[in-house]
C-alpha cells in the first residue's frame, strides 16, 4: 500500500520516511524505563534544535498544534495578564480566540494577509498600552505560507520588557530560532511538521524561570504545563498515557533530521523544493499570492486559476489520481489553493507534482491561468 | 524487533496486534475524503458497541484520556452545575481535581479502594443535596480493578432526573453498557485500552440533547466537544489536526474487534485471562487485593510478598526480562502490583506470565508470599 499512497503536499500531517512509520511497530509500556529514556533523548533534542537547554525547559503535550498552543497560553499568561495578539491570518485569529475562551485578556493587532507585522507597529503598540504583559506572534502564518520579522520584533518586545510567545508550529526545525539571541517565554511546534513525524504531539520550549513560577496559573488540569514539567522532572514520565507511538516515530524522525545535517539542511532542502514549484508553477502561468521577500519556504499560496472551467474540488481529484495531495485555501478574499513545501520529499517529486498539476489543467480544459 | 518486544500486562498502553500496528505505515491527508472516511466509519462502529446511534454522537478527540474526561467535564456541565464525583481509586481523585481546576462547582463522596460505591449511596446523596445536577463515576476504577455497580447508580440518577457522566476508561468494549439501558449524559473511554488500539486519541459519547445546548459551556477551545462535534458534522474532518496514524490504527483495531465476535468474545477472553493469571497466582500463593465479586476482568491488584527479599524494582526487572511487562501497584497503604488482562494476549500468555513471575520470585529466593 505505501508505494501508491499519494505524496502529501500539505502542511502537516506531511509525507514521512517508511523508517519513521517503522517506528511505530513496536509497542511501548509507558511506565517502562526505555520509554522513558525516548522522552529524555526526544527533549535533549529537541532543545538542542534551539540552543535551548541553558534557558528553557522542553514541554511535550499530547494532542493537536492548538493544545500545545492553548497550554502555552494558559500556562504562561498569569490570569491578570494582558495579551497583544499580532494577526495575519487564521492561526492569530485562532491564537485570540483562545485568549478569550481561556479568560486571558487580550488586544488585537491585525495586519492584511500579504502584510507581515513589522517591528515598528509593535514598537507603537507597546508603546500606546503599558498594561501589555506578553505579546503573541505566529513565526510562519501557514494560511498564506508569510514569514513575520521574528528577531527584530522580539527584539522590540525584550526591550519592553515583556514577555513573547511564538506559536512556531510551521517553521520549527526549518527557519532558525536561537534562544540566546531572541527571547520568549514559549515557543510552541508539533510532532507532524517540519520535524515529520506523525501527528499527535506539540511540545513547548518554556523559559525556566517562567514556568517555575506558572503554578496555578492553567484553566486546564491537561494543559497544565507547569504541573506536565514537574512531573516529568520528577519521575521521567508522561503525567497521562503518551502516544507512545506518535513518540517512537518523533524520536525516529530526529535520528533522520540529525543524519541529514539538521536545519541548514533541512532548511535547504524546503528551500529548494519550494524554488523548484515556484519556478515550475510559474512556468505554467500560475501566480504565487505573496512576493518571495516574505515568502516561507514552507507552504505556497497560489491564485486559482480565472478559467470558468477550474474548480477546486476537480481539480484536487485529478491531481490526488496523480499521485499528490494539494492543500486547499484558506483566504476569504481571494480564491487560491496551496501546497506545501514540506515534508520527507525533494524537488525531484516537487517537479513530478508541477506536471502533475499540468496535466490536471490540461484534461480540464482549463486555459486562462 | 516486534518478536522480541516483550508483552505489555498494563492497562493501556497495552499489547497490539502487528495489523493494528502496520496500519501506521500509510500516511494520510487531514483534509482528504478517505480520511473523512475513516473517521465517520470509527464514530460508526464505536456508537455500535453501546447501541447509541439513536441517542448519542460520538465525539473524537485529540490526546490522552485523561483530556477527553475534562473536555466532558468542561462541555456537558454547565458553568453553574453541581457535579457529585462518586471515588474510590486514583481516577475518581482526579475526576474531582478537573471539576477543581477548570471552576466547577463538585462535591465528593469517597468509599474505601475495596469498596464499591452503592446506588443506596447516591440515593441517600443526591435527597441530601438536591443542588446536584450531574454525578461522575469512574466504571471500572483501574488503579485497583475495581467494578462498581454502573446499572443501579445510573438508575438511581436517571429517576431523580439527574444527569450521568461516566468514566468508561478502562471497561469500554470489555464490559457490556448498553445506551438503551443506562441512561447517561456522556461516557469517555480512549483508542488505547480494550479496543486494543494505540494511545492517542480518546471519544466521548455525548447524549445529542446535552451535547446540543452545551455551546459556551466549555473552559478550553481545543476541549470544546460541542464545538468539536459541530465542526465535524458540517465538515466530516476534525477541528485541529487529527492522530491520522492513531485514527487509522484504532479502524483497523475495531475490524479485528468485530471479527473477534464483538463485545462478547472481547469480553470473554479478557475474562479467561483474567480468571487464568487468579488461579496461577494461587498457585504461587499470590492474594489478590479484591474479592472476585467486585474484580473486573481487566486489571488485578496483588498484594505484594512479605519477604523482605521482594523488592518491586528487581521483581519488575526480572520479569520483563523474561517477556512480561507489569504494572506497579496504586495504593498508598498496602504494598501491591497490578497485572493487566487486556490488550492482544490469550490466556496462554497468562500462563506464561504467571511461570515468568514464578521464576523471577524463585531467583529473588522470595519465600515468604
Ligand atoms: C502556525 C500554526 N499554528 C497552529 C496550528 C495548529 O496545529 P494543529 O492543527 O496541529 O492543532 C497550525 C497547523 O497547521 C499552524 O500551522
Ligand atoms: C478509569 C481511567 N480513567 C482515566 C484514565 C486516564 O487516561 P489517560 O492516562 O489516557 O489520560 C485512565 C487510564 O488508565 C483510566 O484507567
Amino acid at each position: 500500500m505505501t508505494p501508491a499512497a499519494p505524496i502529501l503536499l500539505t502542511p502537516g500531517p506531511l509525507t514521512t520516511s517508511l523508517r519513521t512509520r517503522q517506528a511505530m511497530l513496536v509497542d511501548w509500556g509507558s511506565w517502562d524505563d526505555r520509554f522513558n529514556q525516548l522522552t529524555a533523548s526526544l527533549c535533549e533534542q529537541l532543545l538542542a534544535i534551539i540552543n535551548g537547554s541553558h534557558t528553557h525547559h522542553c514541554v511535550p503535550l499530547q494532542g493537536s498544534g492548538t493544545f500545545a498552543v492553548e497550554a502555552a497560553m494558559g500556562t504562561l499568561v498569569p490570569r491578570d495578564g494582558h495579551v497583544l495578539v499580532l494577526i495575519n491570518g487564521a492561526y492569530g485569529k485562532r491564537l485570540a480566540k483562545i485568549c478569550e475562551v481561556i479568560g486571558r485578556r487580550f488586544s488585537t493587532f491585525e495586519t492584511a494577509e500579504d502584510q507581515p507585522t513589522t517591528a515598528a507597529d509593535v514598537e507603537r503598540l507597546l508603546k500606546a498600552d503599558r498594561s501589555i504583559s506578553h505579546v503573541a506572534l505566529i513565526h510562519c502564518e501557514t494560511s498564506t505560507g508569510i514569514l513575520n520579522p521574528l528577531s527584530d520584533i522580539a527584539a522590540v518586545i525584550a526591550r519592553h520588557g515583556k514577555r513573547l510567545i511564538i506559536d512556531a508550529m510551521s517553521s520549527f526545525g526549518a527557519l532558525p530560532i536561537d534562544a540566546h539571541t531572541i527571547a520568549f517565554d514559549a515557543l510552541i511546534a508539533a510532532s507532524g511538521k517540519c520535524l515529520e513525524g506523525v501527528p499527535g504531539m506539540g511540545f513547548v520550549f518554556a523559559r525556566k524561570e517562567s514556568l517555575a513560577s506558572a503554578a496555578g496559573n492553567a484553566h486546564s488540569l491537561a494543559m497544565d504545563l507547569q504541573d506536565q514539567h514537574a512531573y516529568m522532572a520528577k519521575t521521567g514520565q508522561w503525567r497521562f498515557t503518551p502516544p507512545t507511538h506518535v513518540v517512537a516515530a518523533l524520536h525516529e524522525a530526529l535520528l533522520q533530521y540529525n543524519e541529514e545535517g539538521g536545519l541548514p539542511a533541512r532548511h535547504k532542502r524546503y528551500a529548494n523544493n519550494c524554488q523548484t514549484l515556484l519556478d515550475g508553477m510559474a512556468r505554467l502561468g500560475l501566480r504565487s499570492f505573496l512576493p518571495a521577500a516574505i515568502q516561507a519556504p514552507i507552504i505556497v499560496t497560489f491564485h486559482a486559476p480565472k478559467d470558468p472551467r477550474y474548480d477546486f474540488k476537480t481539480f484536487y481529484e485529478r491531481v490526488k489520481a496523480k499521485g499528490f495531495i494539494l492543500y486547499p485555501g484558506k483566504l476569504t478574499q481571494v480564491e487560491t489553493f496551496r501546497v506545501g513545501c514540506i515534508g520527507h520529499v525533494s524537488s525531484i517529486d516537487m517537479h513530478a507534482a508541477v506536471t502533475a498539476i499540468a496535466q490536471a489543467l490540461g484534461e480540464m480544459e482549463v486555459l486562462d491561468i
